[in-house]
């Protein structure tokens, strides 16, 4: 190391420092009040900056609006590997899933419903932001295998990701009860039900469980 | 009808075409740009009143929103019963049920999420909006009797709200591209795939499905 590389270093290391005490101020924002709730002038305050010093280690507010996201994809990410584990039948894992996903969003719903309101208003979401998603989704196409051995990977990732958003529709809306009062338990057996009955379906789509007697039982392997 | 009824009548009439007007300036409001857009002051221009005479037919603008979303249940109703037909197999018309949604939900994107991004802030949903609903969801009991007849009818309507709300996950992170690029064909496919293997895991359940060779095949009568 030089000695002109000295100063460089410790701006790179208080930039660090201060992104990082932006995300935390962010994250506490959205905790506390949703989305909407954040706004540049109090972040700035929450984290001991000037305004014009998030635009310093952020581009804008929509960018740290992701990068709080990619800590709940992550902090999601951990919570389902937990819940996963491949000796299982595939069926089982999927609803090991599933109830992973419902736990995290009980447990952390106000970050968790900011990753679906926060819109970039047209621009693409940044590579670095789909590969956190596409490690998620692997979670789900690693039983869809096992399920479904012959399925083509490209309809194994599509069918992963509509699974997903059934779940989250089940979840959304039974966590809100936005269409009927859904008490705790009954969510957690209906979210059940669902994904037992879709890798039933599917199982029973696949031509291995096409021959008599093996709709029911445990075509995953 | 007495001479002092006239002028109350008058007076109800007024009141009604009031409301009519309201309406419309809402539901247009809401189209142009969505649910925040809605403003006393911009409706009580549009349609030609003072802002307090919005209060002497509506409550207060909660009260207008859900009168809007019960017109949207209404024409979703209208779409989906003409996508109904109580001759086919019970998966052909859940599969239709789900299209239908998906057609209505892209033809009148901004009103249908209006429906979902409204609040009552722990207002309870009063019992004439829940018996529009209650009459959308009717129309997936019907089919999941034919498919599980043993079914107790409370059982099958949390079943129609769960598979509802499956439904509703896939079009809608689908419409919004929000987890993945989402062609319209591909969204098509994606929730009749989903549909179906709901339809069959579920007859799958049912002892009449469980003797072999049945798993793939009509056990909806």
């Amino acid at each position: 190391m030089t000695q002109q590389e000295r100063p460089v270093s410790a701006a790179v290391a208080r930039r660090a420092e201060l992104r990082e005490r932006l995300l935390v101020a962010g994250r506490a924002a959205i905790e506390a009040g949703g989305l909407s709730s954040l706004k540049a002038r109090d972040l700035a305050a929450a984290a001991g900056c000037a305004v014009g010093a998030i635009y310093t280690v952020f581009a804008d507010l929509d960018e740290l609006i992701l990068a709080i996201g990619a800590g709940t994809l992550s902090a999601l990410e951990g919570a389902l590997e937990s819940a996963t584990g491949d000796a299982g039948a595939a069926a089982d894992e999927l609803s090991r899933l599933a109830r992973g996903y419902l736990q995290f969003a009980r447990a952390h719903e106000t970050l968790w419903r900011a990753l679906f309101e926060h819109r970039l208003g047209g621009r693409a979401v940044p590579a670095w932001f789909l590969e956190d998603q596409n490690r998620l989704f692997a979670l789900i196409e690693a039983p869809l295998a096992r399920l479904l051995p012959q399925e083509p990977p490209a309809a194994r990732a599509r069918l992963a990701r509509s699974l997903f958003s059934a779940v989250h529709g089940v979840v959304f809306l039974g966590l809100e009860e936005k269409i009927a009062p859904t008490p705790a338990a009954t969510l957690d057996a209906e979210l059940e039900r669902l994904v037992r009955a879709f890798a039933a379906g599917l199982a029973a789509e696949s031509p291995a469980a096409q021959s008599p007697g093996s709709c029911a039982g445990s075509s995953s392997s």
